[in-house]
């Protein structure tokens, strides 16, 4: 049995008991209980409550034990000092694992607890995510076992991108900005102490999982430097890691000793461990996102000869500049090339790379340019910049992306910006599968990732 | 009479020609005449046509100089061939200053006519902006000469911010960007070929201008360097200068020669030109935006300490790590400080800088925070991370920054990010006068740039 099918019932389980599961509105235990009861779409939820007879109607047990059947997750929300009994109780009942959202372990210096903790579920074979986590967000089976408020909290479209974060309030945040910003994830994982499953297990469980295309890490430091070592050099072959090392500074690793109480370690050895191990790092928040949101959504590029297509020529200029600081290359097209994109502009155009399709290019321009590039040797990679803000620009671009996405192995990527008719054509590309980013910037830097991963895959092989 | 005052009557004009006003639904010279009349608040528009007798309605006259009384502005729009002659009667007629809209100059290696409408606009003594440009967006009196769809192009909110820009397509974008991400401008220049007003007088304009107070350029090339250095070192002690300089790789020199036939220049040259006269550079529309919004908002800062504030100690650590990596300093609290700030912390909290307030702070412990951090010497910025996703959170937060805002000298920003409650916070604290950003890396590079800026100030004082 793999990690992932071992970890799969807590991921999709068909009997989940929230254990401290509340009556009263605005305590914890009440909104994981109403969440996970409305969002998990197949399995039962019930209710562990000594003191309730029922919650939101449902009959309410005083142990897990009473629990009728198979339980496969446990989400326990009661006091710290009550954990490990709980625990212990989840491995007599044979419950697959818990997510331990309940704060007052390490993070607060209450060490031992944490390690009675952690030996009640190794005595009872019960895998524990947290404690002190916000647990779960699983799109394809609908379990969510975070607490904060819905109204505050958007929920990201199903997509193949999975999150694990050591901190629980940026993982709050990457997923209501995932939800905002139209990015797909399949499963975020927040795991906060990692008593039992941290960093290492997640992301192979991720790489494992079918409905995960790419990973993103936020790690603030880890107790196992050599096995999170072991665990990359394994994973990236398969997929791409994304790491946002928080703590690189000294300052910043001062900052995490007491945030977390983990060892941040010094960014050069950091560094060297994602270089050697093919684990990419973003910088901040963004990068994370988009450098998943491109492997999710684009094949990898055979090369780095980069064309740009654009009605505007100073976009054109701005992505010449970012493609060539980022180490990638402008094509030359050959003359053939040349020839045939010469058909397509008006007289007083230009053939060049950026090929400026200029200011009154419309849709037909697109397509002709697009349709040109689709096969020529020369190009690998093909960034588009479609500015909206002109009277002959409309939606019809959005299907000629497409065409190409469709019959071209070269990866394609779309800059755009601006206001809401903008943002409308943003989301069409994006849910049909093409990234969309708002500065040349962003692009080219999503784009250089994903050579770093090519190459680390082509120096591996 | 200072520019200002010369070119007050072309963004003030009390009386406006639009000449090439157009009846044809779809044609530029009619959606020009009818954005005009709609926008300008203050004077009156009348088209020319000798074609037309009526236009919207309005009496058409045959030419400029038909119109009676003493016209402020001319909006030219007739096909490039007729533009000398039109500008010539311009000159006859007394008309302060032409936007010249109309392309097919120099940008399609139409030279000739070009310089002819110099030397018509220099012998009547009338400043052009343009040709083969969007021309003039004017908060504060409305005029606005942009052809653009209106329902393609947001118009933003009035601030404190002027824009120059020598592309149209990036100048559009730069605008509905703007609208649309709640950035307030006072002035908005596209200047095309600049045949007569370039960056180097449009900037000194807009220094000049009592309604802004930062001015953004966005620029491929100058036909006259040593003017535009003479130019940047008189206004940058003023007011705050950014430029976004395209064309700054060899690849992009040529991308810009081929767009705006301008020599685009070395990198090392501009990068020298742009450090020795004080204007700060960005490398993305996004910086541009970001550095402008700081300075509208803001006061400079006395030094580069720094202390942070937040309510999710994960983003302490990532905005330390940005400070540190960007040149800024992290303070370290005095022990009169963190007495003080202890008694405000649970007692599972520590005080330290970033100053985690938990993730159960709500408004009252940012309140508190901020009132003690306000008058302590050992701070000269506060980076106020405020995460909405928690159930303590609401917009009493707003409350307390714009409360240290209005006492405190010391400059704050807000960094926050998630969906559509958290926008709505961004909102209410930009309307404010607080500037937000959505990662600690964007944060904390505007403060850098304020920093610099502050530090060529006092460099030659």
């Amino acid at each position: 049995m793999n990690l992932y099918e071992e970890l799969t019932p807590m991921f999709k389980p068909k009997k989940v008991a929230v254990i401290g599961a509340s009556r009263k509105k605005g305590k914890i235990g009440n909104s994981i209980y109403i969440t996970l009861k409305d969002s998990l779409k197949k399995g039962e939820v019930h209710p562990v409550n000594p003191k309730a007879r029922k919650i939101n109607g449902d009959k309410a047990y005083n142990s897990i034990k009473e629990v009728p059947g198979q339980v496969d997750l446990a989400v326990v929300v009661v006091p710290a000092k009550f954990v490990p009994k709980v625990i212990e109780e989840c491995g007599e009942k044979g419950v697959k694992g818990a997510v331990v959202v309940t704060s007052g372990f390490s993070e607060v210096g209450n060490k031992e607890l944490e390690e009675e903790l952690a030996q009640k579920a190794k005595e009872g074979g019960v895998r524990i995510i947290g404690p002190n986590c916000l647990g779960i967000l699983s799109n394809p089976s609908g379990l969510n076992t975070m607490f904060l408020p819905r109204e505050k909290l958007g929920i990201p479209k199903e997509g193949k991108v999975g999150i694990v974060s050591q901190s629980g309030a940026v993982g709050s945040v990457i997923v209501d900005w995932a939800a905002a910003e139209n990015y797909g994830i399949s499963e975020f994982i927040s795991y906060g102490n990692g008593v039992d499953l941290d960093e290492r297990e997640l992301i192979t469980f991720l790489v494992q999982d079918p409905n995960t295309d790419a990973v993103c890490l936020y790690l603030e430091g880890t107790s196992n430097g050599r096995e999170l070592i072991e665990s990359l050099r394994e994973v990236t072959p398969k997929k791409p890691v994304i790491v946002l090392k928080a703590g690189k500074t000294k300052q910043g690793s001062q900052a995490v000793a007491s945030h977390t109480g983990s060892l941040a370690g010094s960014a050069e050895v950091y560094d060297a461990v994602f270089k050697q191990t093919g684990a990419l790092q973003a910088r901040t928040l963004l990068d994370l996102l988009d450098y998943a949101e491109i492997f999710e959504k684009q094949p990898l590029p055979k090369g780095k000869k980069v064309a740009i297509i654009t009605n505007g020529g100073g976009f054109g200029v701005l992505s010449t500049d970012e493609v060539i600081r980022q180490g990638l290359e402008m094509t030359e097209f050959k003359q053939e090339t040349k020839k045939k994109l010469e058909k397509i502009l008006p007289s007083y155009g230009t053939v060049n790379n950026p090929l400026d399709l200029l200011g009154d290019a419309g849709p037909k321009r697109f397509s002709k340019a697009l349709e040109i590039i689709k096969n020529v040797d020369e190009v690998d990679i093909v960034l588009c910049i479609a500015l909206f803000q002109t009277e002959p620009m409309n939606e019809k671009v959005v299907e000629s992306v497409f065409k190409f996405d469709k019959e071209s192995i070269k990866p394609i990527t779309i800059c755009t910006a601006g206001g809401e008719p903008v943002k409308k054509m943003k989301k069409k590309f994006e849910d049909g599968g093409i990234p969309v980013f708002n500065t040349p910037q962003r692009a080219v830097d999503a784009l250089r990732a994903m050579i770093e991963y090519s190459d680390y895959r082509e120096k591996i092989k």
